[in-house]
């Protein structure tokens, strides 16, 4: 006897970005949906007639997104409560949401109107080495999470007969940059690497950025014209692709909106500028 | 000064079914494609003439899967160091692979033509209470990582306004499965768990699936069926989903052969069954 | 033939606090010491003569962390490479060192003296159902990451035949807060959250602990003190232990200084509040 | 109003070996201890004369281990849930087990003694350059979790100032092994990577191991041994420490039975054997 059942679509990752105003605000959800109800039939039997696909949940998160302002996560679960609980032969609705917090970067104490960090995830880190009687210090910064909603384009690239990928003059660029720089041996003042990291994200929010490439070497050059004790810099710019939702199924336009951010497959830009 | 380069996509999953006799089998590779060569107006200019996307570097991995044999990663990873190899640009191709094996699931004691499973990664569980003098055991098995590569349909189903999906008489089904059920009070013994995860993935393998829920059904009655000791199963069953990729814009077809694996969003079916 | 050889230990979680002011400063380091040199005979011949246990390792890094004054992770790396660098048969050194971040909490506008946040790993979240027309919003704050240097004792607890440990009146509390709260069926401002949120970091802040279970009571009371909106609230704290490093071999006395962070075990204190 | 609590240690890790037979078994448990019951001064007051420290049930965990045969996960958190029931204050009990299974390690075609995988955690791994017409295949296996319970022993090592480690002629020794190898250049076979494993785990489970400096050498020969296809070797160990628990306190030996399995720190050796 079947006693309980539930089911849904979990962790619909959705990225909304509000260009209303010239600061741009960025909510970033991963949505579960889960309907319970008398589904006997669909479990007993194989009779699909009332299981609505969870593949309709997913893009009805991105097509209501579309439709309604998002502040918060609680009034947009709201109203996807109220449109999934109209499902036929649906008991009961729940509609669970983590809300991932970003903030603005800071630009010469300024907050920027369209860059932003997960604020806290990040890491210092070094490595010592101490090799016949030579020491070598690089330090570096970690998991550096950021995304600017506009000023990255991606275009001019060649096409061969396995390409697909459109051009396009606007996209939202989000990475989790990992840094190391090597200090001169004469250098004492690791405090440098505020500054450094300063530089990078400054660089980041300010750039017009052609490509990630583009905008890593721009990083880069930046870090070492900041601080003239570091003799090299890497950069590893993982690209976290926000991929546009297509809503034109559902009638819909998407003026770079509506986002669905992806863990993988993912792009990876890595450099070293020296001096 | 950029002294190294290095770009290229990271995570690109791929599973690819041999269907050529009775006997599937199943390849599941991670790849990441790195490049190496001169780009420095790349970084520094911004020109993206010489700049093989990574996105179509994710197209041509899924391609060139259409177009060989695949028994292990080493001869598909040689294939694609020779194709990238001659990107106008490139001095140097690196190709990664992490190949996850699948064991084929016994059932009776042989092994099955269509049924997998990921053997080790699962834990048994237990849980037990004492309240107000009543003892209760719930006991499973977590993280049972199963995958059939026929005998599974979804179609049927109802259709709105959102709904794109197509019916299907024939996917790909994978899972990671969690079992819990409830000992009756008098039950002692415990080691009846190898013969409910028998009946569980015996059943995975022999039904034929209209749906997840109804292969939950079929494997949750077989488990109470097979040992009187239990009052109660519940099961849950994340949909993993395998996507079967478009070749059509590189004028191939994919006779369900060629599959994106995904992590996110993911469909999630739990029930309860009870005496 | 041997051709190359590192050895070491690796993840060697220390976090020191200097109270030498009244505002406490907190650096927590995660550690990795390797070692390479002419150890042909130990891999070789089993002879271990020449074979500094890792375990020394991890005791040197204790013991020096007691003698040395550390602002940030390059310095101390630097004398650790100098110290494993005169170990008998080493050629070569690396210490890699990974810093945590911990920011000051904020109290009423101003930086608290002893109490640490890591700001960004936190999420918000939140929970809708709908259920027979009933609609029920749950919210919270999960992975809030907070430790306090002080003001955090232990004692007067039951001992039996299995208890070992001693009793405190001065001990580092941490922990990683989740915290759910229903709101009444007529709320509507869910900015509440913010309210909510200063009202249990706060009071983890300015709380005179005489367990986890104390505070904890103490920032449920004040989060339903501080918005009228909300009808219960559950906290969930994991009591991320920091061990006081016994630095007692090695002729060293430890005045609440040098700790081991642990991840497991972990104790965990859960309660639900409500008016 | 304190409406519901609970509280107690989660995850504690307990190994413990039946070396009664010739064939040991391993049993290895995460454990969690949950109470509730009428703790309303605690929590309001500070009262901590009902509170049972968290540490004590952790000890508690291993001391019961000790004394009670444990086949399987639910007789022993029967056992526990009798023995914390009677907790006072206490009316309520859970004891969660997550039970990971150890499979016996397979040499010639028969079970070891001593000797055990975690079955199916392991990925094949392989990266490919071409580098100006050069190419190199290197391939490898990751993540393949090894334990053996006798036949290692580590003394005879240098002590220092630091040294606090006892020696030892029978511990455990458990590793998750990363092994790459690289091919010749005319090599085809890629399937060799199955006797190169073959080889590898035998030399685990046969060797009797001065250090797993010395059991690594033993394995890297082996290899190079098995398969004449490959130039090198380099294998990655880290010796993921059991700790024998001390169970002195309570009046009781442990001869090398009880142990409390550790993630961090950990050690790490790791060397390349070439031709």
């Amino acid at each position: 006897m079947l006693s309980w059942n539930r089911y849904g679509k979990s962790r619909i990752r959705l990225v909304k970005v509000d260009r209303s105003r010239p600061e741009h605000r960025v909510i970033d959800l991963t949505i579960d949906v889960q309907l319970e109800g008398a589904f006997d039939q669909v479990y007993r039997d194989g009779d699909n007639a009332q299981c609505l696909p969870t593949d309709t949940m997913k893009n009805t998160v991105y097509a209501l997104a579309r439709q309604h302002h998002i502040d918060q996560a609680e009034p947009f679960a709201l109203q996807l409560a109220d449109h999934f609980g109209r499902t036929p032969g649906v008991s009961k609705v729940a509609i669970a949401a983590v809300e991932q917090p970003w903030s603005r970067l800071a630009v010469n104490g300024r907050p920027h109107p369209h860059a932003f960090v997960q604020a806290g995830a990040e890491q210092w880190t070094c490595r010592t080495t101490r090799d016949a009687g030579v020491t070598t210090v690089r330090s570096g910064v970690t998991n550096l999470v950021l995304l600017k909603t506009t000023d990255s384009a991606f275009a001019g690239f060649p096409r061969d007969e396995y390409t697909t990928l459109a051009e396009t003059r606007d996209r939202m660029l989000a990475t989790s940059m990992t840094a190391t720089w090597t200090y001169r041996t004469d250098a004492h003042d690791f405090t440098a690497r505020e500054r450094i990291r300063a530089a990078l994200v400054e660089t980041f929010a300010a750039h017009d950025s052609a490509s990630v490439q583009h905008t890593l070497h721009a990083m880069g050059e930046a870090a070492l014209g900041a601080v003239g004790d570091i003799a090299d810099i890497t950069l590893a710019l993982p690209n976290r692709h926000h991929l546009l939702v297509d809503l034109g199924p559902f009638g819909m336009d998407n003026p770079n909106e509506i986002f669905l951010a992806t863990d993988q497959p993912f792009g990876l830009i890595e450099a070293t500028l020296r001096r």
